[in-house]
């Protein structure tokens, strides 16, 4: 439809919910997403804003079992790694945290940045070349909420090493991995961050500086 | 509310609608914004999700004259050596575009990430350190979302020299210029994005890998 939509207060509710509810989730059902539910929410994150128009958002399903368990191996070594940076109680309590949720999230999807596209002709990029990954990002946000407002759960894995899984998944070579995404019905949905309801850390309400 | 929301078919739909006509705005009614809506708008991208729940994010107002004057002048000293890299017909067509609305918005807010937090005890960025900059640019896109949601437009202003702009701003050493943004209610509201109605760029398709 092409007349212009009102957003009434109702929606604005709806939407904070969705934002307030949106989790990054590590516990997920078995149960599988339908291909054209996980096509949808892929659509909907191409329609994110990029800069020059360049959509430089790739995105990758990875299926096959011999390349998931590459990508599990590299986040054990990688995970391995971040519980050995910290000490004591910290590190009691990292190795207590449940990270990721990738043997049990029936789809993956590697988000890449396409870094040589000349889509959108360079345009916005030349003092802010950073912007181009930038857009990548905020379609892995798109498909979040998206992904949330359908009941399904979203984890951001980042202990991850990203050339490591861009070789492991014979990506093209001008393209950056931006994200490694599991996603699945969620086991439970909650309102607060996995990492604030584990007492790992908690909400920091934002100054707002005048200049 | 503290109930698990369902977003039906109805939100889903207005939800579409809502990133459909999301645009990057350069053209704005020069109406004031009420402070408590922008307050609104920015409390809400302090809800977006962030590696480690390190909320890096950092909002800075720029109400001075003087210092809108200085980026508007860095805008404008960027934008001629961009126009300089192109060449013939493509010079033309990018000297056309009007690519940035500095001097009608009515506010001007710039998004700083802040490299040197300790909030979140660096989890999930020892091998992915750009996550920290990544959570800052989904901020960006909760408030973007939002502030169409209230029918208000953002433009992100990216032909900056980022490391000038904080000098202007006098932002603290650690933060990193994420985003410029133009903040005010749009002239006109408008399904096609702004390059693409401009025919600098057109819609891609993306294929979905299979791995």
């Amino acid at each position: 439809m092409d007349t212009v939509p009102k957003f009434d207060d109702l929606f604005i509710s709806h939407f904070a919910d969705l934002v307030r509810w949106r989790r990054d989730v590590r516990r997920f059902r078995r149960e599988p997403i339908s291909s054209e539910l996980l096509e949808t929410i892929i659509n909907f994150a191409s329609l994110s804003p990029s800069v020059g128009y360049s959509q430089p958002w790739r995105f990758v399903c990875v299926r096959n079992p011999n390349l998931r368990s590459a990508v599990r191996n590299n986040f054990l070594a990688c995970n391995v790694a971040a519980l050995e940076s910290y000490e004591d109680e910290r590190a009691a309590h990292y190795a207590k945290l449940k990270l990721a949720g990738l043997d049990e999230a029936p789809e993956h999807l590697a988000v890449f940045c396409d870094m040589e596209t000349q889509v959108g002709h360079g345009l916005g990029r030349q003092t802010m070349p950073e912007m181009l990954e930038y857009s990548a990002v905020i379609s892995v946000h798109t498909l979040w909420l998206v992904a949330r407002a359908y009941g399904l759960g979203v984890g951001w894995v980042s202990i991850l090493e990203p050339a490591e899984i861009k070789k492991i998944l014979g990506a093209p070579s001008g393209w950056k991995l931006i994200a490694y995404l599991c996603i699945g019905y969620p086991e439970e949905e909650h309102l607060d961050p996995e990492l604030s309801r584990n007492a790992w850390e908690r909400y920091r309400k934002q100054e707002i500086l005048i200049r």
